[in-house]
This record gives C-alpha cells, structure tokens and sequence, in this order.
C-alpha cells in the first residue's frame, strides 16, 4: 500500500508527529488530491496545545489541516465530469455536510446541523494527499498561485464577515488583526468602506494591517482608541464593526464605538463565557443588528472570493508571510503562535 | 391661570403624587391635546419606586405617563392644516427627536442620538392635558376606542419587534409574556408564524397569552420548556426568537432552542450587566442574528399598527385588563406591580 | 416488461393519447414512485394544443404532467436512507436541475441554466408511476391527502410569488384568478396582508376568490377597478401588486394602482411581446420594485408550504373543484379549459 | 427691490432668456442662498427645446436649474442653527416634498406624492440667488470645490441606482454614458464591482467612460456587443445591469445579457411607450429583479455621495469637461446637446 507523510495528532495530549500513513481511497463520489500547499489556522494551534475544547472534540489518530490547495489525481467513478476532473487545480470547502438538515435545505450549509471538518472531526491537508467529497471541491484557475489557493478557506470567513454588514459608504472598525482579520480590510475597502480603523495588541500585525489598507491602525494598550477614532469619524462612532479578535474588551469597546442603529459582525471567538456584557445599552437600546459569523456561504462566498482575488481587488500576497516545507510544520506552528506572522504555508512537496 | 390634574414626580425619591398643574401652552410647532386615555408602562414603575436608572436620569418636577390618547384642542400658530386640526383624535410617538442627528437623517428617529421622552425627560401625559410637537402627532380613525389607541405606544414596540424578523411560514418561541409580549402573539400570528411558544413565570400571564393566541405557553419554573419546544417543532429547534423579559436565563434558553442560521429580537431590557453569556457557542458559531429593537419606527410602525387595529388582524382588547379613573393612579401602578394584569388604562376626565 | 397506463404526447401536432407504455427504470440516484395524484397545470393544456411554444420546445413522444404526490415503491442503489426510503409519501419538485451552473451554486436553483422539467422536457407523471431523482423528492406527512400533495407543485408557485414581496401590513391587489392566483389569497392572507383585491374576467373565479378570502372581487369587464380600489384604500393605491394572470392590460391596470415605492411581483406570463408599454410613467418615475417570478425556491418554498398547510393557515381544499380518475383525462382538460374550475386532480390508480 | 440676473423661460415656446429678476425674499423656513456654481442637466434641454413633457408640466414664468451649489447669505426667522446657517456652503435636494404623504411618512421622500422640483415646477438656480426650504438644504464641506458641490444633485441619481443593487463582486453591465451613466462608473467601482462594461454611441463618452474607470467601453453601433460581453465575463452573462439610457434597444439588450436571478436598476427614461417589450423571457422566467430608480434618497443617498466624495473614493472632477459664465448658458445648453460633454458648470458670479 503506498504512504505518504501527514502531520498527525497521534495520541491523546499535546503535540503532534510528522508521520507516514496510507494515501486515502477516494469513494465513489470523492476524488483525491495531492496536496501542494496547505496553511495554518488557529484552530491547528489548539489542537496542537490540547486545549479544553480539542479535549472535548479531537479523535486521534487524527490528520490535521483543513486550509489546502492541490491538483486532482484521481476520482470515484460516480463522480461528474461537469463537477471536477483529473489534473484540475482545486481548493475545498472544509466543512462536510449533510444536505437533508433543514438548514442545508434552507441554503445554509455554513450551518448545517451534522457538520464535520476536515482536520478536525476527519483526516486533513497537512498531507501529501487528501481525498475530499466532490461536492466540496472548487475549482480554481490554473495560475492562481498554489499558496494564495490554498488561503482561500481562511480568506472565506474575511469575506463572510465583511459581506454580512453594509459596508457601503460607511466608517468600519475592526477588531483584531489576526490572519483572517488582515484578510478583511482590503475586502472591506473593496465593498466601499469610507474608512477602516483597526485595532490589535501586536505592533507586528499593526503594521501589517496598515500595509493591506487600514486608514488607521490603534494599539488598545498604548492607544486612547476612542479618542482616536472620534476624532477620524465624528462623535457619533462608526457605522459597522467587523469583531475578528475574540477577546471581550475588544467587543465591548468595539460596540461603544459603533452608532446607533449600526451593524456588528462577529467572528471571533470568546474563548470562555462572556462577563459583565452590557447588553441592554450597547445593543438593545441602540438598535444595534449583530450577526454571528461562522464558516464560508457555499458557494457564494467562494465565488465573492474568486472575484475579489481574480479582479485584483484583493491581493493575498502581502499577507503571507511565512513559507515552509511540510517537514519544518512545527516550526511554523511555533512562528504563528508568537504573533509575528501573517499566514503561514506549508508545501508537501517541498 | 387654568391648571389641571397630573400624576407628578415632585421630589427626588420613591412615589409620586396627584397635583394640580398649569395647563401646558403649546409653542408654534405644537398642539395642545385634552388627554382621554393614558396606559401604564413599567417605566412608570421604574420611576414610582426610584430605581436606579429613575435616579440617573428623572429630574423633578416632572409629571409622568407616555402611553396616552387624546383629542386636540388647540394648535400652535406655524402648524399646518395636512399636519393636524382641532378635533382630531390622536396618539402620539413619544420620543422627541432632533431630525439634524445622523440616524434622524438616515430614516432611524427611533434611535436620535438626542431622543428625549415624554413622561421621562419632558412633561408627560398622567394629566388632563398635554402639548406635543405637532410632528410627534399620530391621527387616529375618529372611531378607535381610546384604551385601545393609547396602547399603540407600546403596542409599537411589539410590532417592531416582531416585525425585525422574518417570521413568514417560522416557528417562533417568545419569551415573557408582559404587556408587550402579549401584544407580540398576534402579530407574530398576523405577519405568518406558523406556531407560536411562549413562556412566562407568571400563570396568570400565560393564561392570558394563550386567550391572544399562543399555541403552547410553558412555563420554565414548571415545565420542560427544551423537551416541550422539541416535541412541538422537533430537534431543530425554532426559527426565531422574540426575547421580551429581559431575563438573562429567557435569553440563553431562547437562543439555545434557536435553530442554526435563525434571528432573535431583543427587546426586553436585562436589569443590569450580563455574566455567563455563551456568546461563541449561542451567537457566533450557530450564524444567529440578533436584532436590538428600541421603540418604534417613524412612522411605518405605525401604519403597520394602524392596518392591524383596523383590519380587525389585532385586537388589542382583551390585553386590557383594567381600567382606573386617573386619581387612582396609585391603584393602578399596584395592580401592574403585582404582576397580574396586562395593560391598565387611565381615563383623566373619569 | 411490465408495462403502466400514461397519458402522452405521442406525435407532433394537436392532441394526447391514454398509451399503455413501460415502467420507468430507476438509476442509481432514482426512485421510483407509483403516483397516487396528479394535478392539471395550464402548461399541460398548451402542450394539448400543440401552441406555438409546445411546437418549439415539447419532443414526442412524452409522457406529460409535472404535479403530482405518489408512493415510493423503489429506490436506486445511490439514495441514502436520509433522503428517501420505500414507502415514503412524497411529491417533486419538477425542475431537474444541473447543480453545477452558477445560479445553482449560488443557491438559486429555480433559475438553473439547464433546467428540464418533467412533462415537458422528460416523461412527466400523468402516469401510474414516474421516476425521479432523490434530490427532487419532497417527502410528505403520511395523513396529507394525495389530492393536496399533488398541489403542492403549483402552490409553490403561489407562495414563491407572495413570498416575493413584503405583504405585512399591506394592501395587496392580485391580478389573476386561476389556480395559481387562487392559491395565493390565502398566502397573502397568512403573511400579514390587511387587505386582499383581485381582478378576473370569470366570475366563476370571483367567486372562488371571495371562499378562500378575497376582501373585494372585481371583474374589469364590469366593475370600475380603479375607483373600487380607491375607495378601499385610498387615493394612494395599493403597496403591493401580485400579477398572475399574464394579461398585459392588466399588468398596466394593477401598476397604475399601485402606490410609489411598492412591490410587484409577476408570475402570469404575457403570451407574446408587450406592446405600449408605459415603463417611464409606471415603473421608474414611481420608484417601483418588480419581481419576476419563476418556479420555488428548492426547499425555502417547499418547507413554507408544510408550514402553510401542515399548520392549518392555508386550506387548499376549497380550490380542488374536480377530481377525475386519470382515464378520463381529456374531460380534465376541457374543464380546465373552460375557466369554469380551480384546480383539477386525475388519479392514476381510480 | 434688488434684482439679479437669472435664466428663465418666460413664455411657453421653444427657448430661454437671460433675464433681470427679483432677488427672492425667503419665509420663515427658507434659506436664501447665493448661487456660486450651477450644473446643466439633460432636464434644462427639454425645457429649452419646449417638448411635449415641458409642454404638459412647465408654466412659465420660470427660473430654470435645479442643480447648484452656494453659500448661505439669510436665513428665515424660524430656521434653526443646527439645520443651517449664514455663511454655510451648501447644496440642495431638489425635490419640495410634503412631508406628510404616506411615502413621506415611510421614509420614501424620494417618491413623495406631492413632489415639486424647482427649476421645474418652483423658481430655480440658474441665477444669483435662489431660495429654499432650509429642509431641503445640504451643507458641504467649505473646501468642497463649487462645481463639484453643484454636481451632488445628479450625481445622487448615479449613486441612488448604483446603490439600488447589490454590486458587491459582481460582474455589472451599465447602459448609457451620458453624465449621470459616467459618474456611476467610479460609485460602481467603489461599491466593489468586479467588472464594470458599459455601452454608448458617443465614441467622446467612451472614452470618458474609460477614462473614469470603465474596464471595457462597447459601442452597440460598431460592436458585437453580447459577444465582448461574454467573453469577457463567460456565457452566463452579468450579474447586475444600470440602465442609465433610457433607450428601449439598450434594456432589451442588457437584460439579454444579465445572468438568470439577476438584478437591474433603471434611471433612463424612455421618451416614449415601449413597443415589443420580452417581459416573458427577459424579467419573468428567468427571476429578474428590476428596481426603478428616482431621484435620490434623503438623507441616505447624500450621506454617501459625502462619504465617496470625501474620501477620495470617487473624483468627479474629469467628468466636468465645461465651464461657462452664466452668462453664456445658451453656449453650455448647445455644448450639451452635442453629446460631446460630460458635466458642464455655469458660474453665476463669473
């Protein structure tokens, strides 16, 4: 049987090992692809700590990665011509779904009520090859670059996020200049924000933000963010936040920044229980809309993305930061762990 | 100079009084009404028992009351014929606001960054008479009921909470079952839902929320409210919810039985900061949008509750539980402490 | 090879024949369903005909008809038990779609670029048994009766329409009262309109309209359509237009009463190209909103029909007006040729 | 009593004269406003041309010119400070509306019932003062240049039918180069166009269109249109259409090429009924949305024009391709009849 390396998290506890295992068998409506660029998520880091919730949710032995891009070498035999063929360039929607949960009935498949995740709930793309359900596969232009190709899953939740708001016309804020927060602001300038105001603790990721379009890049330690942000936009705030940090204060200042009657859209994950939330003045009372941001809209988020990417609205280069050979994975699981990194790829094949 | 009866807050503190008060003069753009009707809000509550926010924000003297109907007796020299006219009946949208303010100018008076209310910031209408600007005026069909036309204010705020959500063909669960949430039931059942749960602690509530129309009304201090709610619409859970308590432990229920992809209305105001608020898990992971609703819209809430009322779709009757003659205010206020009314209405000239 | 009756369309030219004609075979991702109801559409009447547009787009020989609710009675090795099983009461959704196009990637499959419909472009269901894709199935509660399941196909129709435009709390004017238009009334009626007006030229219609909820019947060969409607609503027209009748006078009729800044949306089909058109005056200057409706939305439309009809808000019972056993067909077709009936239902097994 | 010089049609007929008029006195809600630059639009050429519209709709004696920009030099006894004030540079909403209608009152002023242009049915701008609501006034940076300021009025038009669709990564085909098609090239854009194509048969407003950003520039009489337009954005076709020409061969031709499920905002007017109009295939089979555009919302549509304007997101500058003296407006009516312009200023005080 031939093999292949993967990155795995072999045994319950934290870490994980470059390992050799079976190249998967494709079903018959699969196809298998070999992998030529994968990229880091933060979801990767958790795994590889072993936090709370990877203790709840990881089954070893377990393949990780889900941010992969690579060409198509094989497919099942119930597997269309008109949906995807061999030596086709394709990127993946990571989420597996059912298609018969009503909200997959309904359109809705980002929240579809059984989904699994490659590289989380099924093997991964920290591989030299993966085999994927067709119907997850999206095809990319053949010179699309195989690094750019493979950010698109992270890209997705940017631009699910900017696309939930109105950014028309209008101040944005956002919270939190992390991968996907990075990848947001050329979007929202894309879509007609007036200006983009972001906020992050990490001079690194600051400067990068300015680099991608940011008008105005705070640092809340050193920073007085409201006083700032008054100053570009007016007393009366912004008109729509993008929450990309998870962290609590950020979303408290972030809603205090925003005027009445704007839009929020959340991304980050609090990682615990949320205290002293004021919710009654700075959402209620304000009529403030908040819209819980997860995953990608398949396909029009990717389609959005292709747009963006292909128009040259948006360019990923200067977001990618870091480039390693799948063999040097824990060396780039360490850099995006300090918080000097954009996104990091990873290249079997390198 | 000819003085009135009023319902005042005389002195920074617990309770109010009955007074005689100047007959208010109204300004160019305003007119003067003769108050048929006015209904009790558990602001007035709020402010009867001094409570914290009353203590913030209450500058005696100050005569209460801003749910209220009436009739015009006269109007200021710079108000136009097509505004209104000596005789009408009419209601009014409580909420003075600026119209030069961003959100004024955008279509969103409800949210004025400068909204002052009457009966909170202004002379209110627990009187015989009160002045209002004249395009604060809502003219009623000359036949309305004026109980019935004094409860539109807050009548407003069910239809726009209902009315932020889509709830066409939707299961809905709506939680507290108060004057507004009452109210709420058949309009949600006008604008389409297809079942309606509600859930309250009072029984005398639910009872009265099942006469409105509710098909099944839980009670959380009795009843298995997720197995009960899962049994009627299955494990999905419902489609929208329309949060109207202000409890924090309504809210996290609600949102826990809120189908992925699914929009909750929040008008119920929490008491004080929020802790334990799963946010990740309840919000953003499940792509909720959760609408902040304040007040009414001006004026399309108001056509909305006219079409309602006149259509015979909504009939605010039976949600009025009792009635009082102005000078037993006192009585009043007691009856909706207790918790076992739905609205209580005063008549001024009784 | 067991053989069924079906009625087809056997040769080019005017005319159908009751043929005795083989069982369909099932693929892998079929099932086949015995059809226990079948509904006549105005299409099938066209293909009758052999008009202009049957001439251009119907193949013969083909089995014709495209609603109807049946039984599985087999399922294709690649169904899977979570789509459809044996014995499952279902009904279809007639467009077969490609799944690959971008109107279907972008969840918009009732505009899919390669769409065939059963009946039409495929053998349809005027048969004792069809085939159809698992991904077309619709499966029923087991007690709805085969007559109303058989509907459900055109009544999708009806509720794609009204749901198309927001009816809450508006005055709403229906141009069209044949299967379709009479189906919409009580949808309209369920989502919040205050007041349902429709027009046709039969007055068996009308009358059929004023059963199922019709607040104002009126007959444009007889009545004085804009004054009647002006009374009722005021000089200002209606908010929102719902033409299914496909005439252009009335198209023209309803646009003109229908107030600036509403909605229309248009399901009837012009039989040819519309002359004097007044696009400036009734569309444009007046900030109109128009809505071309075709087909449902696959499911959004099919699970607001269970909803609908599961929850007693629409009762479809009233408009079935003829059932035949399917041998006598062509009697089916002549009633429904004579504007003298709602819906017609042949069953195949009677 | 003072005089000024003005532009009026004085009798019904063909023609305008430079006249000497009153300076006029506003009321008690007025502003009067020292006109500093005033904009030709293709309206002024009907009224000077005295064609059957100006005919139907313009009494003369009349000021023409609705588009400007100046500087406060009085205001009326009961404006207030914080709506406007002496010295302010300002703009104005052209359209005098009730305020009371019931689109008014539903935020829909744009389609008011009662609506009065000025310029058209009230003394206009085409002079050296003008007066006007202080309602009605919009102040302007002071650094805003004068002609740009005066272009708000039109250019309101561009970004109201821009705005009317969702632009975001879509692929937009925009019909008609005149002045308000060119200044909705760059709002395109800013609102995230993927690719902007426009048609004309003025090769002068080609290249303009190219100039301010078209990606490509087609010209119906010498191209084969639908074929560049598929090339360049595939078979399916665009997803949005700005019919800015008023044209019936444009419409048709644009909606031949919008994609099934697509959107298409119409601004031109077509001078006549439309003959021959594919409603059938063209809007309803295949799901188009059409939205007829009007004017401008207010405040909406000006709070963006600032935002794009200020930012820099748009430039207006190379579409003003004349300036006169006003007193040589007759050289700038011919100029813009020619079809070889895009915006022409005329300069009161010059």
């Amino acid at each position: 049987m031939a093999t292949m390396q993967a990155v795995a998290k072999t045994t319950p506890g934290p870490g994980m090992q470059l390992i050799e295992a079976p190249i998967p068998t494709p079903g018959p409506h699969d196809v298998l692809i070999q992998v030529r660029a994968a990229s880091i998520c933060g979801t990767d880091l958790h795994i590889y700590h072993w936090d709370a919730w990877s203790q709840r949710r990881i089954q070893p032995p377990l393949i990780v990665g889900h941010e992969f891009a690579g060409i198509v070498v094989q497919v099942g035999e119930d597997v269309r011509p008109d949906q995807v063929q061999v030596g086709d360039h394709v990127s993946a929607e990571s989420h597996l779904t059912c298609g018969t949960c009503r909200p997959c009935q309904l359109g809705r498949r980002h929240v579809c009520e059984h989904t699994r995740i490659i590289g989380v709930d099924a093997d991964g793309a920290y591989a030299q090859y993966v085999a994927m359900p067709a119907e997850n596969v999206w095809r990319n232009p053949p010179d699309m670059p195989w690094a750019v190709a493979s950010l698109q899953e992270n890209f997705g939740n940017s631009v699910h996020t900017v696309a939930a708001c109105d950014v028309r016309a209008k101040r944005v804020l956002l919270t939190g200049c992390g991968p996907a927060g990075l990848m947001a602001i050329p979007v929202a300038r894309a879509f007609g924000a007036q200006c983009i105001i972001v906020t992050d603790l990490s001079p690194y990721r600051l400067d990068l933000a300015r680099q991608v379009g940011a008008d105005l890049a705070l640092n809340p330690a050193q920073d007085d963010v409201p006083a700032r942000v008054r100053d570009l936009v007016g007393p009366g705030g912004v008109d729509v936040l993008l929450e990309m940090s998870g962290a609590p204060a950020a979303l408290t200042q972030g809603l205090q920044l925003l005027a009445p009657g704007g839009e929020a859209a959340l991304l980050g994950l609090p990682p615990a229980l949320v205290d002293g939330f004021d919710l009654a003045n700075l959402v209620i009372m304000r009529g403030i809309q908040v819209h819980g941001v997860v995953g990608r809209r398949v396909w029009e988020t990717w389609h959005q993305m292709r747009s963006l990417i292909s128009s040259g609205r948006v360019d990923l280069q200067p977001i990618i930061t870091h480039e390693f050979p799948l063999s040097r994975w824990e060396e780039g699981l360490r850099v995006m762990g300090s918080g000097q990194s954009g996104k990091i790829v990873l290249y079997p094949d390198a």
